[in-house]
């Protein structure tokens, strides 16, 4: 079951409280989310006590982006031990909750092994508990670090494709804070360039249907007191033609081995307009994005999402929506159907570079990758050694 | 002043009603709208018995569309003529009520001048507003007759680009019978193919901000019952990469002489996918669109429409919108600074064609379009001669 209370606002950091915790309450541990469908205009938390109010927060996106998810799941499985539900049920249901992003899935099985190597090594239920929340705090510890080094390396490849600084990057979808036990990837880079003083302009593409860049990445950019400009997904065709976009920065739900990159729908658009302008066009994201099983980009399965999306205007996250407006308001004329896929496939041609916390791939080669992959200390925890290495 | 009344709906027509008629009353001659911020949630027409109301209803886009802005603008100086009202103070006012369409000014000029002319000419006050209704009414005929001719040339065109047949064209914005006083311009084209069996589907970007298409077009598709999609405008990549559109065709606000092309904000960018993907791109206008006297693409001034437009969502529109709301619904976070250009401009090597109702040229070379332009009939009512060619 779900619960929400309001959070009262403070500091300048990117969020007022973490985009997700785990709490041990008295009666029993829960998974707290800050609800992302209700940003900025309500800040608002939204407690899970078991794995399908999570699920159920999962599809709504009350929590999403791609590392936040693997954290997620992680987590889920770990309250479902912990609260003495089946593991195996919770694990399938929690990866199952949304197709694209492999994170999700990543971070279940983490956990979900963690829990059976206790379970096989002789543990006692509430130890094997113990092992499945020990896991998910390590992913979520790693992600935060992942966060802080992918930051780096994009900065660093930033001041290399730009000597001349004063960058004015052009965002889709929301990567920051919120998607992030840390400060997220693609933002994370933009808010580091801010930082060092190099970031002369956010331009925030609105990101239809759901308007996570409207809503959420010029939430974080506000707080954070970057010089942003939010736009229309459609507008960022007249930026990159008057020479106003130094590059493009974006994260990514999956990426496939021979470097294609699934991401928010409207991503692969910027890329071909990236191609043809000549601006650099850069993926962040953490290795455990990177799915080496995934032979190319067009074995990926994109999730198709509810046409009422698109032809409805959702409310629920809207200033001066009053209680009596509930679900959408519908736009097109009744009947219409939509075409609503939540992410596209761009092809590794279109990628400059891709910046993980274990470095940068540029330009984008499958061993390049593979390779990249193979030095992260995820994966080393992928193979099952738990070794970290540095 | 401007008044409103609810329309009932008839037949299978793209239209319940005319998108603009001149009327006689008893209390004098009148020009109705039908409200096209209201559709299609509300099918209501809008009484404009005065200049200043036509203004502001050009202003706020309750009519809108390059050719039938022409035709407003025309009757708007009639009724300014008929009503007493100061013919030269109207047409500067209509004339400059938006920047980029060049049809606007061009047909309020080709009324001023038949009004002046007949003045010139020692006719009494009665009798030059009845010449400049006259002209008003050409420039509507001629629209409508502009209109058929542009589907049929752009029909035998896309059956010479795609000779297999069953069409799937993507189209952005309105461009049906809502913005002329025939059945459009690219839209006439698509209806045409409907018509024609040749139509497998209409893809139909939504639009942001204002979601001309998921309101406009999807509401015209809907009636004329054309087989019909409504994607958000970032979503449009993905359909080309999949290869599910064989064609664009979008219509114009302003042609320069070197074919560069203003329109909705967001055609460029499906320009350069459409490029990426070897589609053929189709700019679909009246040779009044095209403006000889702007050299290029650099010359057009790009209106740039209020943000709140992108970070608010208006609701007038809206199905299921109470009377309680009035005005936007914030969605970007208070203080969000917008970007919010209402056109971009393609430039020519990127338009595979541009169709008018005097042929097609294709490719488009400078020489090209200003010899279509000098064999149209609206070249001749330019020059003044009156003389009508076929």
């Amino acid at each position: 079951m779900g619960d929400q209370y309001e959070v009262s606002e403070a500091g300048v950091e990117a969020l007022p409280v973490p985009s997700l915790r785990w709490e041990e309450r008295a009666e029993g541990p829960v998974l707290v989310l800050l609800d992302q469908t209700r940003l900025p205009a309500e800040e608002v938390e939204l407690v899970c006590t078991d794995v399908p109010a999570l699920v159920q927060a999962i599809r709504t996106l009350a929590v999403r982006g791609a590392p936040l998810l693997g954290i997620a799941g992680a987590y889920g499985v770990a309250l479902a031990a912990a609260r003495g539900f089946g593991v195996d049920e919770a694990a399938e249901a929690l990866a199952g909750a949304r197709p694209t992003a492999v994170n999700l899935a990543y971070g279940v099985r983490r956990a979900a092994a963690a829990y059976r190597d206790a379970v096989r090594g002789g543990a006692a239920p509430e130890n094997a508990a113990a092992a499945a929340l020990a896991e998910a705090r390590t992913v979520h510890t790693e992600d935060i670090e992942a966060s802080s080094r992918m930051a780096e390396h994009g900065l660093a490849l930033l001041g290399e494709l730009l000597p001349g600084g004063g960058h004015r990057i052009l965002t889709h979808c929301n990567t920051g804070a919120l998607v992030s036990g840390g400060e997220g990837t693609a933002l994370a880079v933009a808010l580091a360039a801010h930082r060092a003083g190099e970031l002369r302009r956010l331009w925030v593409d609105e990101t239809r249907p759901l308007l996570q860049g409207a809503r959420l990445t010029a939430y974080e950019a506000s707080r954070t007191g970057m010089a942003y400009t939010v736009l229309t997904d459609g507008a960022a065709g007249s930026l990159f033609a008057a020479g106003e976009v130094d590059a493009v920065l974006i994260g990514a739900d999956r990426i496939a081995a021979d470097g294609a990159v699934a991401n928010k729908v409207g991503s692969y658009p910027l890329a071909v307009l990236a191609r043809y302008h000549h601006v650099p066009f850069v993926v962040v994201a953490p290795t455990s994005t990177v799915d080496l099983e995934t032979v190319e980009g067009s074995d990926i399965e994109v999730e198709q999402r509810p046409g009422h999306e698109v032809t409805e205007l959702s409310l629920g996250y809207a200033r001066g929506a009053g209680a009596e407006i509930v679900g959408g308001i519908g736009v097109a004329p009744v009947g219409a159907q939509a075409y609503n896929p939540a992410f596209d496939v761009t092809p590794p041609e279109l990628v400059t570079a891709i910046v993980t916390e274990a470095g940068v791939v540029s330009p984008i080669t499958r061993d390049g990758l593979a390779e990249m992959c193979s030095t992260s200390r995820w994966s080393k925890s992928r193979s099952g050694n738990g070794m970290m290495a540095e």
